[in-house]
């Protein structure tokens, strides 16, 4: 088993980590009120029947992703009433990001708040939602526009779950990991390279995964730690290295393209930009498309997409300052930088140079 | 003009308290957002017109307290997106508790949290939810059961918008002062009782209005100070003197019962809960009840109800620890003590002596 310790003062809470953990080590409420245990209508099938076995409230809100909406999260907070939680209560979210997400939510508002401990059953939300506290749900105007930060008392990893997971769900998870590691991390980088093509398969990556999500989260740990809730420059920003091209291919794809292939496409698009600026070569460029295509990542953008409708979403983006479109950019595996002066004639021409050009073998 | 500061560490802000400052001492938004002033259907009536001609955004979600909705409060940060705020916009509360409650908690989750001022229009705000950071909504199942702790950045008090007040709501506020005087201040307490008739009519209460919401909102930071967020036993919980038996019979009463009334009734009798302690005298009681009358409270139960429903809905109050029901009792004006051991023939005793009794002048 791993620990990691997120170091957030009167907020600081553990993500444990290990195999066949979910049942045997989760700690009883210490506050001694009920839990409540959340689930989507997935890991309800997957897994409530070995909660309920043991006692345990079981939930489920809905259908993930489409049903991250208020009135449903409000249901979790009707169903904390159905099964009398008061304020020594707790509610366990176990599923992926959205039920983390509608979970937290709705622990940081039942009766103005109550315990909360996660249990992420996908890698994207081990390595992601697991750290930075970030709860939202999306409105009919667009995704995750209210929300708290809401630390949880708790994040219990237990890798088994990802047997269940689809491959193209990891993928998603391992995009993530590269976005560490090419953000803060050369030696965990060069690990990753090393796995290469055995981060495609869970069953490959089965035996490093303890370790991997062990080094992942202790790197956003570190970047959460300094910028709480977003709000200092050049710091928590610089996770969305891969996001600002990646969230709107995402957005205009409808969704078909997942999060962590947006990231990824994303990824190279910024390393494109960086190389326009001359602060990223283009061996370093290589590197990183090789190490994502061995993940079974896509590299190349959507042909189809129009740079008008994708620089429309990109001015949207709630993380602008100002009116101005932020970029992280790599400047050497290891590290990355923010920047806001890229006018709209340079991001078209990343873009085309792109859509021109592919990364094939 | 006065000033409050309530310290609450990288929380604490400023109460400004004065005539006619709502449109002349408003700053402008320190972080340069756009502003959207936030009514109900009410007080948009009365004063949207001079904020529109300043061309503020104006909305109201609703009729106040019937609408005291999660959807009514999410239309609000939808309000907010058709007004483009961003991260760095602002949030004006323009009305009573609930206008503020309503938007304080969709300034605390529209983008994970933006700036948020109160410009109370009633006495109860002015005193009562101008101080604490406490927000909610009701659910179907009950009052205030979703919310978060957010406090305001600035809370402009202007005594002018009183001079619109209808004379019940004025009593409804000079309950919680009489509270704030009979727990923590008794030379305040002296002060009211110079007072008298005066309390209970707006055109008398003006001359002193700004003192008086001056000393207690002073009085209620410094509760709030010493336990933000209701977590320490003994401190924050004081304030709900006059609450347990208060909220019970304003529930049942099916709110014709107003706020206010309800808590002079429970004050009353928690004074005599005390007295059959021996921990308030006779004579105190008189005292209070004798100021309550000439602010135009009532002090007598309303003989219709039932202990067995006043007992049934005090059980369900989220303010209970361990299942006891918690009573706040005088022990001598200026000073409050937490009773948690009072048993259910004792609490009917209680209410069956008050209801045979009556305090008649």
């Amino acid at each position: 088993m791993s620990l990691v310790k997120v170091e957030l003062g009167a907020r600081s809470y553990d993500i444990v980590i290990g195999n066949r953990i979910a049942l045997s080590h989760l700690p009883e409420n210490a506050r001694g009120g009920k839990r409540l245990f959340v689930f989507d209508d997935k890991t309800y099938e997957l897994y409530a029947g070995a909660f309920a076995e043991r006692n345990e409230f079981c939930f489920s809100f809905g259908r993930g992703e489409a049903d991250k909406r208020f009135d449903k999260m409000i249901t979790i907070c009707q169903a904390a009433i159905a099964n009398h939680l008061d304020r020594s209560g707790e509610l366990v979210a176990v599923g992926g990001g959205v039920t983390g997400d509608m979970t937290g939510f709705a622990a940081a508002i039942y009766l103005r708040g109550i315990n909360f401990i996660q249990m992420p059953t996908t890698l994207l939300a081990m390595v992601d939602s697991s750290v930075g506290g970030k709860t939202a749900v999306d409105l009919p105007e667009g995704k995750n526009l209210v929300g708290v930060f809401h630390q949880p008392d708790l994040v219990l990893i237990d890798t088994e779950f990802l047997r269940t997971l689809p491959e193209k769900e990891l993928h998603c998870g391992v995009a993530e990991v590269v976005k560490m590691a090419i953000g803060f991390d050369e030696v965990f980088f060069k690990r990753l390279e090393e796995m290469g093509g055995k981060l495609s398969k869970v069953e490959s990556f089965m035996p490093d995964a303890e370790d991997i999500i062990r080094r992942s989260c202790e790197l956003k740990a570190d970047v959460v730690r300094r910028d709480e809730t977003e709000t200092v420059s050049g710091v928590r920003e610089l996770l969305n290295f891969g996001h600002t091209f990646g969230h709107a291919m995402e957005t205009l794809s409808d969704f078909s393209l997942s999060h962590g292939e947006g990231v990824a496409i994303g990824m190279v698009l910024a390393g494109r930009a960086a190389m326009m600026r001359n602060m990223w070569g283009e061996a370093e460029q290589m590197r990183m498309i090789k190490l994502l295509k061995a993940a079974g990542l896509p590299v190349d953008v959507p042909k189809t997409m129009d740079f008008k409708d994708i620089l429309e979403v990109m001015r949207r983006d709630k993380k602008n300052r100002g009116g101005k479109i932020t970029l992280i950019l790599p400047r050497r595996i290891g590290e990355l930088t923010v920047v806001r002066d890229f006018s709209d004639q340079e991001l078209e021409q990343v873009w085309q140079s792109a859509v021109q050009g592919s990364y094939h073998d």
